[in-house]
């Protein structure tokens, strides 16, 4: 087993190592292979997804990415560099689980996205002729069914009860419309899910209303990324927001947070992101469910105890808070 | 002065008929001209908005849009009549306020959202081979420097501090960085104004974790429908939640909500969605504040002296709450 280990910028420097080190006591047997990514790697190589780091994650199959900063203002051969990862992994689905943690955020919350994670406007096709730009959204059958099925397939086997299409086909019939009906498809073969479906729009307001009434949440990429950071503000904040990209034998875990540089070098950064990350790690990409479940119980703990960084409302370091969970393993 | 009248679909039928009422009753020699659109027209008809609706709005240049329905599915032939009057009337800017209402929502909120309302992926241009679908995002310097200016002048005439641009120009440079750009253009003239900018999956945690932070937010358009659906969730949901698109002396008063089937034909359909919409048009299109502020004032007594419809928890129908309007104005 390997994990291609990318801290990345500001904090990404800080939850990853320590997330790791919680992680190998877990897997004494486990290889990781450090690379570079990031706004500082684009200064100082000229690219912000090295191909060494490219082919380090394609050998190892598992990658635990941190967060990168991105500059202020358009910069000449500068892509983010975890759009691309996503893309060029195949990473198809992103899955983005909002859940109630002891003490933060909502409770009886445990919503799951699922964003398509290779299309939508993230294609990067953009065009400007300075009074005009424009930008290409594409929906393809092939990436909206692959999407809908891990979707399907995940709520099934979780034991899930209703799967909510997101799209705005009352704008977007040809597009959003091809996500919808793919979805529709798949949604054939699990007769056990209730499906419905949601004006995006529509699906923010309910979200903020009573994100509880959710279960699965299946989304094209721009709305997975809005409606995800908005569920997040119910369970605890970008601290402990954890996704999981997935592709065919290959996986990504990836703390929603980004490089947060107003609290990068204090060492107080919130790890929880990165751990329930890698916890998804385990079960979707790993098949370790066990091991996966000991370090979600093993964080719920520490927090119930009252152990939690600043933005938590404590005072525990990035490095304290690790260091509790694995006494608590 | 004259009010062309588009009751539309569902309760749409019911909220305007009794807005309009309370409007005449302030107002007894405004001319209302009715004019039909959505999705019973397009059934009757062969189109949700006809040519006889489109020139009585012009001819009036101030418009009352209830609400449509959409079909289901894409309906050859059918188009949003609401998304073609914005832009066939050249309605540049859609203010979306979100404020505190007696005893709805939470306290101490106000917010402005000023979305741009002719283009974005609004533009209608989609094409599909079946396989793959693409829709155009258009982003023009004309359009992002106009609704920017509405925006800071709004915001300035009205004392307010702070105007956050919403983007993704991280993703999309060349498109969301010209509105970007533009936004901060303007900005340049009104130095009395703080301007900042977020991410829209930034601004919607922020804006479901504490929404009395912001102020203005200058939005594309479809970042501006979801945020302010959003934001809805906050002032007491969409029964409430008034819009106008504004162009050059022309206007649309536009509840935010929809025809909603589930509630139509009840007579309990909430009217302050459309008393609200009404009162933006007194003050911004027909330059009379004196008669908004008399309208938003009764609308506010009538609400904390405990008559509501049902959505708010109350047993009043749509006509006794106009009538308790028109009785404290
Ligand atoms: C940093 C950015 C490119 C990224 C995205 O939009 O996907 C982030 O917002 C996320 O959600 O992971
Ligand atoms: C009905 C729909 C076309 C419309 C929009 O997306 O603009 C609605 O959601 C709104 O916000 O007025």
């Amino acid at each position: 087993m390997k994990l291609c280990v990318i801290a990345g910028d500001g904090i990404g420097q800080e939850v990853v190592p320590q997330a790791v080190r919680v992680l190998q006591s877990m897997l004494p047997a486990l290889q990781t292979v450090t690379a570079d990514a990031g706004w500082a790697t684009f200064q100082q190589q000229g690219t912000a997804l090295p191909a060494a780091t490219l082919a380090a994650a394609r050998d190892c199959g598992a990658v635990l990415f941190g967060a990168v900063s991105s500059p202020a203002r358009a910069v000449a051969g500068y892509r983010s560099p975890i759009v691309q990862l996503r893309r060029q992994l195949g990473c198809h689905a992103n899955l983005r689980p909002t859940l109630s943690l002891p003490g933060c955020g909502l409770p009886g919350l445990d919503v799951l996205i699922v964003r398509e994670n290779t299309e939508d406007l993230y294609v990067g096709e953009e065009h400007s002729d300075g009074d005009t730009a424009t930008a290409v959204k594409r929906i393809t059958r092939a990436a909206s069914l692959r999407v809908a099925e891990s979707a399907f397939a995940l709520a099934a086997a979780a034991g899930r009860r209703r799967v909510t299409i997101v799209h705005k086909a009352n704008i977007l019939p040809l597009t959003d419309g091809l996500f919808r009906d793919c979805a529709r498809e798949v949604a054939t073969r699990y007769p056990q899910l209730q499906v419905d479906e949601m004006l995006v729009d529509t699906a923010a307001l309910k979200l903020a209303q009573a994100p509880q009434a959710f279960d699965v949440l299946l989304a094209p990429n721009l709305y997975g990324d809005i409606l995800s950071d908005l569920a997040a503000a119910f369970g605890g904040g970008l601290g402990v927001a954890a996704s999981l990209n997935l592709g065919q034998g290959v996986a990504i875990a990836e703390p929603v947070h980004g490089s947060a540089p107003d609290i990068a070098g204090q060492g107080v950064a919130n790890p929880v992101a990165s751990l329930l990350s890698l916890a998804m790690l385990l079960r979707h990409h790993w098949q370790l469910p066990a091991f996966a479940t000991q370090l979600e119980l093993a964080v719920q703990h520490v927090l119930a105890a009252g152990t939690r960084t600043p933005d938590l409302g404590g005072s525990a370091s990035t490095a304290a808070f690790c260091d509790a969970v694995m006494a608590a393993l």
